[in-house]
């Protein structure tokens, strides 16, 4: 059960483009993709460069639950990711934050993926599942040999429909909370 | 069953010290902390600043039976972590590694445990704990407020006997391996 990025993940990405590639550039970065689904009339873009508004990107978490923490905190530890995913609702003007995730690690070995979201009008469109599919292409071209998560219970299948192994080997998790 | 920074767990250590203190500053940089062990007649530092040998470093890794992976590779992950602790064996000319373990992560919400290792010949000696406590000692001093880890089946009663949680509320970790 290895994802395979071989395999038809990766050539799944629609090949219909709305969005101009000049400004597809400018307004999301290099490796900014656009995808198009039948049942939204605005296509949408993964992109690892374009800038986020930390209150928007609050916002975004607190939709699907996260607890609120200190924007200042929040701003750092953006700074101190490995690589940061923005899925954006197109607009040339103001393209609206409807998903996220974030990687940590030492960019080399290990990379773990953190807080992903995608805003709940949204939710069982594939837009996830794009999202996780864009974030593996892009750590793969850092070069990363490994990546791990954290999922709650209730968001397993979506990982294990995408090819992530649970705890191989009887691997465990384990936390450890400041107070 | 959190892990409570007040509690006992910090006080353990032994006030008991052999190794001059601008000797363990000299050798071992700041925050450096003998451990005297009755059934050894040498004492241990950990230490956060002590470079490492890349090669010595493998090769504890290897002893404990870790993959071999190349040095570059090494040497760029260990530069990317945001946390590396060392346990050594004192000697003032020539300490000798016998115990590690490194940290990737934001440095501020989340820090995540890699590559911990006891020499054998020292396993169930209690460095493997005093190690451990340390290194989550390092991380509450840096700011960081959740630590994880991926622990492999045989080592999980190590990390819930010190106040790991496993898994909490059904959460399970998934890996994804580059091909």
């Amino acid at each position: 059960m290895f994802f395979n990025l071989g395999s038809k993940e990766f050539s799944e990405y629609n090949s219909k483009h709305l969005i101009p590639k000049k400004i597809l550039l400018e307004n999301y970065g290099e490796y900014a993709s656009e995808i198009i689904l039948p049942e939204f009339k605005d296509s949408f873009v993964l992109s690892q460069y374009r800038d986020f508004d930390l209150i928007e990107l609050e916002q975004l978490l607190q939709s699907v639950g996260w607890g609120r923490r200190p924007l200042r905190r929040v701003k750092r530890a953006l700074e101190n990711s490995i690589l940061k995913v923005g899925l954006w609702q197109h607009d040339q003007k103001f393209p609206r934050l409807i998903g996220f995730a974030r990687c940590t690690g030492d960019g080399i070995i290990d990379a773990t993926v953190w807080d992903v979201a995608i805003q709940p009008v949204y939710q069982g469109s594939g837009l996830g599942r794009r999202l996780m599919t864009y974030l593996i292409k892009r750590l793969k071209n850092i070069g990363v040999k490994r990546v791990t998560l954290f999922a709650d219970a209730n968001v397993i299948s979506f990982y294990r429909n995408q090819g992530w192994i649970l705890e191989p080997k009887g691997c465990k998790c384990a936390f450890w909370y400041s107070n």
